[in-house]
């Protein structure tokens, strides 16, 4: 059986993992005949997002890894932990978590830089050719992991796609529906709640890109 | 197309919702043709949970309302606007927070009462005789709701089986893939991750009552 890392950010769209598409992700590897394994990174969260009123709650501190645990039934464990020679492919769900908390490119945009634990398990992967799935805005990071010219969507927004051309990756439009592959790097992104309008939109372009990382693995 | 109300009880397992269960509940009202609307008591949890030791964080202490509002993406309402007027039928995902937040079972078993607010929507449901399915250890309320005789299924577990008799229900051993129909109450219920060994599992039980709850609508 085909075991899969995935990366999480905390749990909750505004500050952490975007909580469906963690959870499709998961559903969809096991759909798929796989079994997967949780990671995040031991650090505080950027910041606490109040879900109901969308404001930052001031006052708040939460651990991304503490937080993720709840979407992993407490089945997680610390990124340093996690080194590609343990599993056959990495995913990363979305959300804002991906780009708060596993870098900064939310802050930075094209100048934007990763959590070094983050970066090195993501490497790993990178290193021996086992193949990788960025989801939602995840894939903003794929130029980070992958170097020059790495072909990565994050759907249609303009903003959002130059901050990647800035980091020096390919980005390639891409409907909420479909993938890009790039075959060389063997990394895939697909665009989910960048685009998706509800969950089955979200979950369809995600069941098609975990398929195909398994397809890849 | 049919309109379903989901009632959520916080963000994550062990002190809320079971994030799986949730996510995979909206995921089925949408794959089968219908659209959801999510609503929380707006109380303070019963407590915070450390979900990655498992410990209770005593100096912590969270809104039921916002911290649900992580799974809905902000798309959700107090439960005190619920009304089965406005729905064809009521979902309610299942963890520790139905049995901490919603209702008292977890702490008072047999003797368990209810939230009034939630207690109010959900029998709003019973009186005008529109579905509902209760999931995982949420079906410990249905004898709350529709009252003696009611029939109901946690699965297997004993001890959690005589708090429901306990409380006036008809227990009903049931395994993970199946669920079981008070005809009369026009209510379903099925195990999930009381008895799950992993998400699929989980999602096929709940897919089936799903699609039973909203043929019934």
């Amino acid at each position: 059986m085909k075991k899969v890392a995935i990366i999480l950010s905390g749990c909750g769209v505004f500050d952490g993992s975007e909580i469906h598409e963690a959870v499709i992700t998961m559903l969809s590897v096991e759909q798929n005949g796989a079994q997967y394994q949780c990671f995040a990174p031991d650090v505080t969260q950027m910041h606490v997002v109040n879900h109901l009123t969308g404001e930052v709650a001031e006052q708040e501190s939460r651990n991304v890894l503490v937080e993720a645990a709840r979407i992993a039934r407490g089945e997680i464990k610390p990124v340093t932990e996690l080194n590609a020679d343990d599993f056959d492919a990495l995913l990363l769900p979305g959300g804002f978590g991906a780009a708060k908390n596993l870098c900064d490119f939310a802050i930075n945009g094209g100048e934007a830089s990763m959590n070094s634990d983050v970066l090195a398990a993501c490497q790993s992967f990178a290193k021996v050719g086992k193949p990788a799935g960025y989801i939602c805005i995840s894939p903003a990071m794929i130029p980070m992991v992958y170097g020059q010219g790495a072909q990565a969507t994050i759907g249609t927004d303009l903003d959002t796609a130059a901050g990647v051309t800035a980091l020096g990756g390919e980005h390639i439009e891409c409907p909420v529906s479909e993938f890009v592959v790039d075959e060389a790097n063997k990394v895939v992104s697909t665009p989910a709640y960048m685009l998706a309008g509800n969950i089955s939109e979200a979950a369809d372009g995600i069941g098609k890109l975990v398929k195909q990382v398994l397809a890849m693995a």
